[in-house]
């Protein structure tokens, strides 16, 4: 099948006389989640990153650390597997010949991707259509899924008070015209969203927006539906994407704004051709990470109503379940324990269930193959999240099922020291990710232990798990603002051993002036992983604190024995 | 003024031809609040019992043992104060003369009530038109309250099922017709409620009922327009009371059950003319001591928000108010937190809120002459209830506000102790109340100490706080059943010193056929006056869970101060 696929794309390579073309993981939205995912239709490679370079006589894939074992297994058979950084495209083709000219896909790359990936090592050559989706089309679907406006009373903000907010910093700037090419942030100006992408409620659509005010939204013109008919906003204009040069050329003044990271170099070209370009990251970023009090609001009952499904979880996996359960047996359950909920709609990313040394993977997924049984001896990792029709969120949880040795608890009790001293922070001190991602690995350094990811990710409202710019880690000097929404998720990997990870959703809150984190994530901490002597009293009292809120927010949906158990948990602390 | 209207009682007395006449606390309804008051009218005397007979150069006030005292400074100018039952009328007038003519009004008493009074001691005359009425008439109301149907959804049994219970009851003790002549009983069977009573939403009223469920209302035709608009039953027919004669001659059937309690001696000589009497307890009472699923719904509902009333008030008292405080300002600020809730209505009782020796007074009222401030070193006893729309509520605690002596903690625990007893007592083993009064006592048996009251009395749904025939106490042995409602309240009393009450309204709810009380009442118990050394690992478990489901319950509503207060609590139990 991919033997097949290769061999037919070989043929376009020839047909468009290039010597090779690339094909990259991301879709022309340029989101975490790609559809249609072409690297793995052309690979069978499921990994998360990772590009191919298929030359005529020889296919290449490049993917991170992560994946050259998974990759090996998928697609070693027909693909080279390379490891980036470490070695780049350029290193690669520049061995083999310089005048090689390779083919891609100008939507699908920024002009920052293609001078990072080659350089100027080999010959690029632009080819309009996707030779990927002229050798294989996916189905189309049965049902067009029409993007939808979003109330006043979950978003908080009406679109003409962000356009005025966006416009007035735009012009600051003496910006004529600005493009707008993740549709995350369209999604947040336009109060919008879709069902384009598999973990995210994104409308895959770009705009520009004039200092007029006008708005030109480029879609799939079959979407648009619903928010032609309730336009909450009468300066737009619909287009069809083959309308974007003819619509460039009518725009007024001198200057466009664009962001590299997501405009493709088709939509780039086409602008430099007439405006002085001008390259900014769209404030839409900045502007959608600090949440108004609307959209707290909706992430905190989000979170109670996640918050029910996890303790729900964890009270069945640790005290009912009688049966052996594998690793996606767990995922299920939970999944069914969040879809309880009417207000629940997908996971906001895949679930990661790993037990034992499955748990030390850090992007571990459970399929068929790697599925193990959860033994009552083991340690199981469980990071998930859901989107709810107003918020959206991400837990991990760490449980055991017996009683465990002291080594594992101390490192368990480290980590959750780590976790607590970043929910505890001032953040007028600790005001960035840099300062606070010390603050979450201090317990664990003393022993000379780490975990090789970053403490925490910025997280969208009802959009994207992942969202910057705002992060917790060794390299983040984004200042903590209010209303800002980040992941705190310390954890520990004892490699085919175990995974540890304690991780909350908290939003940052302003109380006379002070900045604080505030959990927004409900679901109680392993008390027996805990060693309780390595804890100080302010310790105690967060997790005293912690689960009493918890009790206070679930128990009224908790049967007795729920109760019962969440009751003797908050009394142990 | 009290002279005054004496003098022209005692003409009247001249004028209808008797020796004396007697004035009862109640009114024609025999309801634990009487409106009018003719008592008080007469003699300026305000306890909640007691009655006078003016003789024609004599005047005599009967009260009991709590009120000896207060009459005396109320009226003891105009009557001579005798103590009831160490005296009754029958004994005083035998000794005046047994040939006296004592004019009564037959709508005030029942026969029973005549009896226990006079005996054969003296010739009694019923008068028809109430003498007190003809020299004093309190101004007629601005507005007529009528009588008003609640919903299916706060009764939670329709009036015709309700009806045909009762009829099935009292077609098997073969009778025709039925007198229901307490209100209380014919606002439960009906599903309608009024304002007769300034702490019960009574509407004055009685029915016969006949075995063709046919209902013949009588009550004041001014207060029926709504209940006639939504009549929700279609046999009614509304009567005026003059009519009572007229229907009691048309009704079929020869037998007639009557009240004995609550029957006044007017109505039964009319039915007794026709009928066959049989009397019985209305079984009404029995009927509606046991309440349905929705009712005990409804009343956990008007508990929640009663205790967080009840919470912030604690909390304020205690920590927040810097101020002197008298009785009457605790009682208002109290009263003014429940005022904060939509759905509470006027208190169910006169509020008791008595601080050191005014504590120790059972029924004490504080008015503006007993009126106390509460001192820093005072232990604070407040008895208060609330009437919300959909339940009736009485809860009593007792509190301080510096460190206490053990002496007095240790018999605040003792009563907690019994309180508790009660609480968690099994009521398969404990059915009735004689058998749960002596757990009540226990710990203060021990050191020779006891209270004087008993240790619970039924609670009605959204009427009378008072309500039998259930109650813990030394002779009830009324079996205790699933859906009552029962106050738990024993306590201590140290005269001119301090008193000591605790009581949570408590309802009886079956599991896998073991019967259990559940509380009602949500607010917490003064922690600063227990021992905890003479506590056990079930009653302190017992106060923890208590609390917790008090933070759960109101944290949503508190604010952070108070949080806290509640949270620090629940670590310390």
């Amino acid at each position: 099948m991919i033997e097949n696929k290769i061999n037919k794309l070989k043929k376009l390579i020839n047909k468009y006389n290039v010597d090779g073309y690339i094909i990259p993981k991301n879709d022309a939205y340029f989101a975490e989640f790609s559809s249609p995912d072409r690297l793995k239709i052309i690979s069978d490679f499921s990994g998360s990153a990772g590009f191919a370079i298929i030359l005529k006589k020889k296919n290449y894939l490049f993917v991170d650390g992560r994946y050259t074992l998974q990759s090996e297994i998928e697609c070693g058979k027909y693909f080279k597997i390379i490891e980036i950084p470490k070695t780049l495209p350029k290193i690669i083709l520049k061995k083999l010949d310089k005048k090689l000219v390779i083919g891609y896909d100008p939507q699908l790359f920024t002009s920052i991707n293609l001078k990072k990936l080659f350089g100027n090592s080999c010959n690029l050559s632009a080819i309009d259509s996707n030779l990927v989706d002229k050798i294989y089309k996916e189905k189309p679907k049965k049902y067009v899924n029409s993007f939808y406006n979003l109330d006043a009373n979950i978003t908080g903000e009406s679109v003409s008070n962000k356009v005025n907010r966006l416009i007035k910093k735009i012009k600051r700037d003496k910006i004529d015209n600005i493009f707008i090419s993740a549709p995350e942030n369209v999604a947040w100006l336009l109060n919008i969203r879709g069902r384009d992408n598999p973990f995210s409620p994104i409308p895959n659509c770009k705009i520009i927006l004039t200092k007029n005010k006008k708005i030109y939204f480029f879609s799939c013109p079959k979407k648009i539906y619903n928010i032609k008919k309730i336009n909450p906003y009468n300066k737009f204009q619909f287009c069809k994407y083959n309308s974007f040069t003819s619509i460039i050329k009518k725009l007024p003044g001198k200057s466009f704004c664009i962001d590299s990271s997501t405009c493709s170099v088709s939509n780039e070209n086409i602008i430099k051709l007439i405006f002085n370009i001008k390259k900014h990251i769209d404030p839409c970023y900045m502007m959608k990470s600090i949440k108004n009090q609307i959209e707290i609001k909706n992430m905190i009952n989000a979170h109670v109503e996640d918050g029910l499904a996890l303790t729900k979880f964890i009270f069945w996996i640790k005290k009912i379940n009688k049966n052996k359960l594998t690793e996606l047996d767990a995922q299920n359950k939970l999944e069914k324990f969040r879809k309880l909920n009417s207000n629940y709609l997908f996971p906001s990313f895949n679930t990661i269930a790993g037990t034992a040394s499955n748990g030390a993977i850090i992007h571990y997924r459970a399929s068929k193959k790697s599925n193990k049984v959860i033994k009552k001896n083991d340690i199981f990792l469980c990071d998930s999240g859901g989107q709810y029709k107003y918020g959206t969120t991400d837990v991990t949880r760490t449980i055991c099922f017996t009683k465990q040795k002291n080594s594992i608890k101390n490192i368990f009790t480290k980590v959750l020291k780590g976790h607590i001293a970043v929910a505890d922070a001032n953040l007028n001190k600790f005001y960035n990710g840099k300062k606070l991602d010390k603050k979450a690995r201090q317990f664990l350094k003393k022993d000379g232990l780490d975990y090789s990811h970053g403490t925490g990710h910025g997280v969208g409202f009802f959009l994207n798990v992942h969202e910057g710019p705002q992060s917790i880690s060794k390299f983040s000097n984004i200042k903590l603002q209010e209303g800002m929404v980040l992941s705190n998720e310390p954890g520990y990997y004892k490699k085919n051993k175990y995974g540890i990870r304690i991780e909350n959703l908290v939003y940052i809150k302003k109380n006379n002036n002070y900045l604080k984190f505030e959990n927004l994530t409900l679901a109680p901490i392993e008390k027996d992983l805990i060693n309780f002597n390595l804890l100080n009293k302010k310790e105690k009292d967060y997790l005293f604190y912690y689960h009493l809120n918890i009790y206070a927010k679930h128990s009224k949906y908790l049967n007795k024995k729920e109760k019962a158990w969440l009751a003797e948990l908050i009394q142990h602390f």
